[in-house]
């Protein structure tokens, strides 16, 4: 089969053909029909440092943001079922450690990642434990499938507390920001906004239903959500940058009280004073993978009720053999979301 | 000055010239320009058993839901201004109490009650503690201020958990359990089912964003949220119509582990099985009145912003002396929200 | 093997010799070491109407409270191993449904309960999904292993929301109740005040910690909660009684905003004004089973310090085969628990 | 009247005589009982570049926690009455802002504090708003009534979330991190590790309830940790020392999906790595002030009940006119607290 690979240390991929994956007890086999590009599989065909260290093993088959149909299951597999169209879980958990057994196995102490520590997506056929399966109902466009994965991380980090009738600002408007807007919005935010540097994705922010944005490096941020807030700041602030001027930026404009949610992840240290947190009385969410599995029961359901609308992040839809070409586009910053169609 | 008030036990008010409050300390006199009628309102014009037993002073000027501007401030108040335009809190507390002290102060146990326990609003001038008026922004029609307190009513039931991404049934499309719809539609609700005899506030409850809408005196009403929940049953309920048949249906059609908000106030007692409730492991949220004030906050904002409109829910705008009209109307089922322009 | 069971619909156990079973795939075989009898065993063995609805299958082995060691494993199973000393999660999900899928197993659709719907534990052997057995540490006493699974059900209702510096009430004072009083005390509760008829178990539940016992049929309940509470009533309720007088005596004594825990399962209808509950703007929380299995943690971790102490609730101590005087001095209200040493 | 003031910028306080003070509407003037020296007092007295910032007015009354008797009354005050004893809430709060309307008036907007922004009450009489007087019933020991404030802090801190059958840690043993002790003991922890360098402190941690105390600038907290939790890591940690050391262990040694309470202040920046908190998926509680006036409902209720015993803290019982002794000590690392009787 077809598998896009990480082949040894070093920038880029390769595409090769690779052995089918055999289930195993528990396990099924995908055959993959869509997946889409993670800013960490950008990370990893560039060969950052600090992605790099996370790989160890290779030939390594990358990606992890995927959807396919069940073509075969192992000994004991209840569900799915072969034939079933399925989005991909992509963190596969012990089940047995402190954290699985107490309902917090989104943060597994032996956590697996696809694509990295095992096989990946980017191929024609993968294989994952059953319950990483999850059915994706025929109301929901396939081509939406691979991005519920990262529509997840929005949905905890948005919705880490309720927003409804509040304001939020969102820091970052990458792919998973800006599903963030549109998840803010849908879920009754009264003000929404968004602090970008790039037009291109100040503009995509906008369609996606904020009210507001902010380039951060032109515009007085502080000033435009005190403007806007009647002097309050924000009731939540989500940092979705990983840069650490937005780290600081939401201390400074979340309203005593009010609350941040982590999910971007930084490329370097971040110094600050903790008194200008403590003093308002903070709550800071930290978020990492999706709550196995309420999180992706919302995400099905703002979808196939098209309360959240992903067609204007994709912005390419590829074959895998343009995969260089999908690579380029990301590390220009023109493209969003890169969907590659695996059928053809 | 005008005012409407029952002057003895029975049924009926009369509209009479009274005296002129003057404000004490901390207290604000506010020139009334816009009231609506409340079901209470309506009870206590028929003289309801049940109703009549909160009135003991005569004679008392009624009702409760107004709007209008600051026009004297007693000594100490330093907020409302004079000039500022109000919508009014009608619970009156004590704020040394153990609820009051220990923030919720809705509850207080010496609570009083505009248009109960001291004189009301159907009236040119009303006096109400400086605390009890809430700035409302010009951004909000005038002609929806006295129903943004009915309104909190809505909010604290509907949010009382995070409806976002969820199902939710509200019982009862009485003016409450209306807005109660359009706030879970603005704040997230993925399938919003309405249950309510009447085919006007049916349709109504449709305008309002139901998804769909249930009698459920002829349709069946626990095959239809099944069908329309993968046999799943819905995430929450709001209990919005006092019926001892609503009480009972909310226990059937919640999910496992979902919950039920009780707002609904009931003239009769209700026998149930409290198994049923139990081995569902549901959470229930008993609401009365608004939080002091973050519900009002909540309350502004969705009206601010149009996340929820409330034109449709206006069925007559009547001066005070059409009363009669006014609570004919409403006994006959024939209206929604009976405004009162206290202008003119 | 030795195996009490129900034959045939009725009164009455039989000892009996049945085959031993096997593991499955994912199951465990445990050899029983300690058992006890719930309350649900006795309306079993009593053939009482509404427990008898539960049972269909005959001959079944009844009992579910136990702890053993594991003597053999299933194919697929990683845990336990064999020789681990395990008590047992009676409670069988089955992992699909909506409530597994989303962190509330312990109310599955599908449940199945050991001794009800599957051969229970008052054997020698008993087979268990490998997931229900819960490793025993050696700090706790092997006599109370069988006792943890009523004790999570305490740990659910009296923490069911935080108790720590608030005056609580527990109404029914058998084994849960009394293990409440325990956790109650152990959790910073700083008055707690236990309900119960029986001169006997408001005897140990003085022991078990509680500052006040109270015989809700001769004494003042009301007045002796205000009393003790400045008038404001408790902060909570844990209704562990199933009795119709305890529900309607949890609405009053409750505070406004205060909330009450449901546990203990009805035999009959209750009739109340749910404006009693309204009004107080109450939380209630219905219980049913333990989480799966941040609950059983905390049991552990409760019972390892000895913060609670189950010694005093152990009544009896006998071997398996003297079942009937058991049953009878749990009839008789002589026993709080018994357990059964299955060594001998 | 006595009173202890800055005079002016730089080190020290002078004893003076100053006017008495008469309340205003809507306050009361204390005479003082009992008082007991903060930590942010001593930042004053050696004028610290940080706290000095904050003193703006001079001369200035200092100190600010205080207990005593309410000998007169300013008009509309309802409570406290003349005679009360009382101790007193430090923070002022304005009552209008969006914090003070949405429940958390302890994060005031326009918060104004005791000795800092108005006078304080190191004095014979001190003059606060009605609303900040505190009755403390007799069953508490006049002697911690100066103490229910800082108590205050430790009980939001160790209380931000339950600790009822978990492990928590607490870093920094200062008077508010000994007191986080026993109330973490009170409430239900299963195990409480304290941190600190002070051999002294560590002594006295043991006492009020500590498990195990360590050394971290000696001993390998994270390995202690990671034995006595059975490498899982404390489900919580109670950030108490203001120490960047000790906000990278906190982050180190909570468990994925724990949490961090930041309460002790900052006097520099810190450096680290968010990614750290992130992949932990860990919730961070900042805290400051005490909630009003829940907070002192448990207070009050830990000490009447004796959960909590202050007796131990108090180190040095001094008359006013011996404050340098008292700082001196303090500065030295001698004392705990330092009570000043002020009747004498």
């Amino acid at each position: 089969m077809r598998a896009l690979v990480k082949r040894a240390p070093g920038p880029g991929f390769d595409l090769v053909d690779a052995p089918e994956p055999i289930p195993g007890p528990g396990e099924v086999v995908v055959a993959v029909r869509t997946t889409s590009i993670c800013g960490s599989d950008l990370h990893l065909y560039n060969w950052d440092p600090w992605m790099a260290a996370h790989l160890r093993e290779f030939p390594r088959i990358v990606g992890h943001e995927a959807a396919g149909v069940v073509v075969s299951v192992g000994e004991g597999v209840v569900e799915p079922n072969v034939g079933d169209f399925v989005a991909l879980e992509t963190h596969i958990v012990c089940g047995r450690c402190y954290q699985c057994r107490t309902g917090r196995a989104h943060i597994c102490r032996h956590l697996k990642i696809l694509g990295f520590d095992i096989n990946g997506a980017f191929a024609d056929l993968v294989k994952v434990p059953a319950m990483n399966c999850i059915r994706v109902p025929s109301s929901i466009p396939r081509e939406w499938a691979s991005l519920m994965e990262p529509m997840g991380n929005a949905v905890d980090t948005v919705l880490a507390e309720p927003v409804s009738g509040l304001r939020i600002a969102i820091l970052g408007c990458g792919p998973i920001g800006l599903m963030g807007i549109a998840i803010a919005r849908a879920s009754g935010a009264s003000l929404i906004i968004a602090s970008e540097p790039s037009p291109f994705r100040r503009q995509l922010a906008l369609q996606m239903g904020a009210d507001r944005v902010v380039n951060p490096f032109e515009e007085d941020l502080d000033r435009i959500v005190m403007d806007l807030t009647d002097r309050d700041g924000v009731d939540a602030v989500a940092e979705m940058s990983g840069s650490p001027k937005a780290f600081l930026d939401a201390i400074r404009i979340v309203t005593p009280g009010g609350w941040i949610g982590l999910l971007g992840l930084f490329s370097q240290m971040v110094s600050f004073d903790p008194n200008d947190l403590i003093m308002k009385g903070v709550r800071v969410h930290c978020i990492t993978g999706r709550r196995l599995f309420s999180t992706w029961d919302l995400v099905k359901r703002f979808l196939a009720s098209r309360q959240v609308n992903l067609d204007r992040l994709i912005s390419h839809r590829l074959t895998l053999d343009r995969y260089q070409e999908a690579f380029q586009a990301l590390s220009q910053g023109e493209a969003i979301k890169v969907i590659f169609d695996m059928d053809r």
